[in-house]
């Protein structure tokens, strides 16, 4: 692999400390949960792709330096299976100094989680992420997929070659619980994760708001409309009995301009 | 009226002066067309309302002293029925200092422009927007109609009593042209205009984009999810051709943290 390596200057890096996983474990309050920090960037008009299936560059170069930066700062990275087979992805970290872009060995390396209830994710040992592997700049991805699948063997064979797994969870109706997910990821002494996309992944995970699940959220917004019809982040409203349950809300928040972006990070707030 | 003023502080005036009408009008390019600036507030998911037809309080104190101080800069405020409909807007300005706030006349006050093609607002006397001109704290409205629409002759009364008027531009198919309707305010002598809503009237504007249309645009963004089934800015896209047109997308852009909020100003490129 010749891919290059990023960097993102100290003087960038100090807005984003507030909303960072904390360095030493017991300054999280679950035991159970990892820090998990909801990422993305979309439009004025909330979309992160032009369409489903398509890859949509939406902010500049200094956006993606600071994605990586993040990565490294987690000890997982989260995506949905839809973004996966989309996509391609690395799901590695590039910042200059870390493993494989600088270093031995793997340090800063997140984790890559691919949430695949159906093992829908048609990987071969050709896909980018086990190219990196091999070329010691990535780990291998844990696919989480619901009781009941069955992965065909070739793709586990491939998976388990590489350093990766499937990891069982209990699914309702083929989805499983964010819980469920987060909880595993512990047990796997994963204590933070950053979940990046896609659309069903950040809204299914937005409307779980108020279960003290997501710690920290950094949204990167690109002053351009994507227009109607691409996926968008809006979580579906809730109604518990006849009561409309309010929309998230960010608190603690810091817009931060950068470039022609602005980065926005906040807290959702547990209830 | 016992309608407070409000105070937009000098200090945060400084970032919008860039992005404000020209003080003398030879700084405009246009003969024909007024300075249009198209402002609203949004939240993360570009819902300016919660559903059709309600209004929906996203931004904070700071936001409103700022939308009623660029009113004040601007020689006319335009809205379409539905937000005429739903709100009872008053649509005057309420900045301390200008004319009914303060200060004799109506200098600092805008004229308020409501597109109705169908003469479907149904005000009275008693609406606020004229009960501001008895007490001489606001400009009586002039209601753009469609060729062919005949207002009830009451309505005009109450209209024209308060120096307000009906302005009849060709339409087709009930809907009046954006450089119809923008040429004919400088017709009557308005020379800069600021747009401000609702969803149809903001997404038709944005699909307007490189025709040249609209200078500045200002968009407050709220850190707060409003959900699916919201009154949603997002233009629709268009095909000329078989070429898809690229979706808008702001020029000498910039972001101002502003409370809990931040503020975009950018222009529109003309093509």
């Amino acid at each position: 692999m010749t891919t290059s390596s990023l960097n993102f200057p100290a003087q960038d890096r100090a807005f984003l400390e507030p909303h960072l996983p904390p360095t030493t474990p017991d300054h999280h309050a679950s035991p159970l949960l990892p820090f998990t920090t909801l990422t993305f960037a979309t439009s004025l008009d909330s979309s992160i792709a032009a369409a489903p299936g398509t890859r949509t560059v939406l902010s500049g170069p200094q956006s993606k330096a600071m994605t990586h930066y993040l990565r490294s700062q987690h000890a997982a990275i989260l995506i949905g299976v839809g973004t996966a087979i989309a996509d391609n992805p690395g799901l590695n970290c590039r910042i200059a100094g870390v493993g494989g872009y600088g270093s031995p060995g793997l340090s800063g390396q997140p984790r890559p989680i691919i949430i695949d209830p159906s093992a829908r994710w048609a990987f071969a040992a050709a896909s980018k992420i086990f190219e990196l592997v091999r070329s010691g700049q990535g780990r291998a991805p844990f696919i989480v997929i619901a009781e009941g699948t069955v992965p065909a063997q070739a793709q586990r064979e491939v998976l388990e070659a590489h350093g990766g797994k499937f990891i069982v969870l209990p699914a309702v109706g083929k989805r499983v619980e964010w819980r469920a997910v987060l909880e595993c990821l512990v047990r796997e002494g994963l204590r933070s994760v950053m979940v990046e996309g896609g659309g069903e992944v950040i809204n299914s995970l937005l409307e779980t708001h108020g279960q003290g699940l997501v710690q920290s959220v950094v949204v990167t917004i690109a002053p351009t409309w994507l227009g109607r019809g691409g996926v968008v982040v809006s979580p579906e409203r809730r109604v518990e009995g006849a009561v409309a349950v309010p929309t998230p809300r960010l608190t603690d928040v810091k817009w931060y301009p950068f470039g022609e972006d602005v980065v926005l990070c906040g807290r959702l707030r547990a209830e």
